[in-house]
């Protein structure tokens, strides 16, 4: 293996508050080393078209404290085809590319772990992403900010909730993993949450109403996972039928989940994480994904790091359910 | 007209950050100048059912920074029948307030005027809306924290939008005045506002996206006011219809909008027209809506204050499209 | 007078949010209005050394959400000499700038005056001063912003006030004008503020704690102006010699009151003032500073906004007084 | 051992965000469980002088986004004497309290784990501090909350120190641990930070005067852990005598750092904790602190968590010299 000399940085999937503090740590720390630093755009798609730019540590100015991407960000799949990937290795190959960093969730490392497994290339993956959804990280860059972007919006409804004395149904993101949904719950002090990893039926909704709206507590926030069935629109037309006395609202919070300056844990998680994928690259680590467990930097092979089943902690249910009584 | 001896705070329809703020300042300018008060729950359901406390002062301890309102709000029918009316007059007997301080929008101040008429009965009113449709003020409660709160949720969806190069319909309170619309879009920097007062078709919506997505701009943000049938999904539909090569997402911002910390201005605006209500009622002043205009504490009559075409200037439209070029 | 072709546009004096906003809009107004921008750096110091650069669209895009001044600022020494003044003369010649839009405070906006005067040149002043200290425009360019994180900073020293059951001494930024003191007292419910405007002795000092101490209230929070004598620590000290009993702290806010995301007052006022100051320049305005009265844009002779006077509504103090019972 | 009836609560030292979350789940979980809770007012203080209250759901109900402490807090003198202990033994005898859960930081859990073991009492420690000084738990609570503050006012303190080309030194809390300045560094993208644990002499001040100043670097921001003898205005005087060029700041931010709402990770932290306070006694666990590592609930017995060397990680050190080039 040729020693690597430049070194690419892409960010990859839906953008996450954070990722622009791991382009900066990535660029920075790599000409601190000595590598070369090159830019590349709107993620694969931009490795395949060769959408690419030398970086200075002035590119990665001022960017610390500022949500998106400055890379831009895409879902590509022109990459997760033979071809996509084989025109990715020639743009590698033409702007003399010897290692990659991705910044991304599961789906985008996913995709540089194949590129990295077929055309024998060092790729080295930061979690990025909102959902909190990778194994071998103790949480992922953005989801810390999500996380309070969602209880500074429920904060803010409840100021509703209780004047009116209403029942809110407020929809957050992560179809696939109730992380958020779960610990927002127990943040903004709401009083359930619906999430994928735990069936709620008819009769836990009844229970959940009946908790919520006993005794002094006469309004209701329950926290609902996006899902393509059974989001806040069917849970809250659930209870209007069978509750009819209530007066029950939707808040589907959408895309302001996703952006905003990054909180003060996703910044040094990207920061070192992002130092921590030159380190890995001095070190000879090749296709890892750079997490942090335990205040400790770690280096978890992509492979696991995308494992499909990271558990959900079963004990938080309890938690919210006791404290919401 | 006998001497006023006790006075009735009530808040009454959606609420408004900065209420708070103004219950607290009704209460303690009153009862510093000799008079009791009393909080009336649940707006005029609650005048009606005599829901109704006597208040100290420390009824309304620490409560300038809170959103929504301890009295709770509600928005009554009944109120606005003769039996309703005749009811809440028999409370304020009994309870034996001489006068009453109403803190609410254009609906709850018209309830007032015709209540204050028919029963020759001191009412006098504080513009408590997020919508600013209330003549004789300059803003009204609610206003400038709920144009913050639209500010920082768009400027989180920017974040997005230029990452991922996407169109973005925001739909933003406001069925009947487009204020906040308007004012929003100019302050987020968005590249157009659909607002009632300036109706929007096929040809102008072409306009929009010319003008935002040429050159430079990849990424554009369309500020709208919430329309039963035209709001932000009606104008993503028709745009992801005839121009069907951008990835054009909508995010409805609902019921965040009202809750939240109020902003210095609304606490700053509630405490002086609070004050100013209980003065209103030293000398003498009756059925009037107090306001601040060009920083001057103002009295408005009920009549004028509500009436309904607040005009919109025109020169707003004038600046968005300047500076959003 | 030849026709105005090119506007230069420059801040001056500290830097307040939403200076970054009216560039924006003096730059996109002008080039919608067929005018070349150049932007000077550093003030009148830049303007004397000729740091401008032409400025497009894009050179402002992005900006307006962001503290401080791309154009950097500075209190120049030099142009209150007749040699910088000259010198300034000479670089606007040479860069055939025909108009001037200054964005500073009073000091700022007095050099303005005076070099449009000497050298007949067109000079718009916009207000850019967190003081709010100039005639003629209900509120500055900054002061909202200011005001607001004043506001949070207080609403979290007061949980500490709180908690232990102390006296705080809270410093803000105002040496001439107690605009900030006082109405951030009103609007963070605090006990008492401390004000050039209305001196404050040993046995107003006395009633102060004697007010915030008695009855159900153990903490107290105090404003002060920030003053070379007598500013937080002074009060503090005295109180603790003439109270022992107490737990007096101090906090002085110092920078942080300058910078910071511009609220959306700001932003919109910015906004309509940069865009208002170009409309002045097409209809031949001279030496004037635009401003919003009444929700107006207005046009105030230079002469007349800067007049050191600015009168304190004395209303406020009892409004505090009232409130903070 | 009898079993445990009745629970009390206290907060000790210095007040943190997220106490009140703990206090909430401390109560609502134990009675949740079956257990009585009693509040104690005033932490050692009022549990010696007998101030303490029956608490039910609702004495806690809206705290969890409250910073400060319902409970009051206060640093006891008289705790740490043989006769304040036998006056705190006498109260929890006559309040028939079994049990004791404290939320505080290291001296607080001394005096906890001192009491233990001199009266056989089971004393549940929670991490309650801003200062992240105690062993076996990833973080305290407080401390992510007031990491944020920094960084948002570091953020402001950037946008004047940019515009005037400015050098800052931000003193921030921490006198005997550097966690707090160091991470801050990192997250506001400082250049340099001056901790207890890394000494720093006049070499070194050049160092960060020439790596801050250099190239396109005009403005710099340094953070400082507050010290008695070299705190940010000690630093500040020797850079102004030894670099009479640049024009330097002191910014002190004080007491704001303490209070505010706490973040999502704080009351996450506190709720979980504060649930597993209640498990611990019900599992029979004594003179313990919860504590969370590697995102389970741990039992870390006092005293180790109070052990006074938690180690720095030297790393961090390194990572900010990198990212700051």
């Amino acid at each position: 293996m040729a020693k690597i000399k430049t070194i690419g940085v892409l960010t990859s999937g839906g953008d996450a508050p954070g990722m622009n503090a791991a382009i900066r740590a990535v660029t920075r720390a790599g000409i601190c080393n000595g590598y070369q630093i090159k830019g590349i755009y709107r993620g694969y798609d931009g490795l395949i078209n060769g959408e690419i730019k030398p970086f200075t540590t002035e590119n990665v100015s001022g960017i610390i404290m500022q949500g998106g991407t400055i890379l831009k960000s895409a879902r590509s799949k022109e990459f997760f085809t033979e071809e996509g990937k084989a025109k990715a290795y020639d743009t590698l190959q033409r702007e003399e590319i010897d290692a990659l960093v991705i910044v991304g969730g599961n789906g985008s490392l996913t995709g540089a772990m194949e590129f990295a497994r077929q055309y024998d290339f060092c790729c080295i993956g930061l979690p990025g992403t909102i959902d909190n959804d990778l194994y071998g990280t103790d949480t992922t860059i953005g989801y810390d900010t999500t996380l309070n972007t969602i209880v500074e919006c429920v904060d803010r409804i409840r100021d509703t909730a209780q004047s009116h004395e209403r029942i809110f149904f407020v929809e957050v993101m992560g179809r696939d993993a109730g992380f958020l949904a779960q610990n927002a719950a127990i943040a903004s002090g709401a009083e359930a949450a619906i999430i994928p990893e735990d069936s709620t039926d008819v009769d836990q909704l009844a229970q959940f109403m009946e908790r919520g709206i006993r005794k002094s507590k006469k309004s209701c926030i329950v926290i609902v996972s996006e899902s393509p069935k059974c989001g806040a629109l069917y849970y809250a037309d659930r209870v209007k039928k069978e509750f009819p006395g209530y007066d029950v609202r939707v808040s589907i919070l959408g895309h302001l989940q996703r952006g905003g300056r990054p909180s003060a844990h996703d910044r040094i998680l990207a920061s070192r994480t992002g130092a921590g994928a030159i380190e890995a690259i001095m070190q000879g680590q090749r296709n890892v994904m750079v997490g942090i467990r335990n205040n400790e930097v770690v280096y978890v092979p992509l492979s696991e790091a995308i494992r499909s089943d990271k558990p959900f902690d079963r004990k938080l249910i309890k938690v919210l359910d006791e404290l919401s009584i």
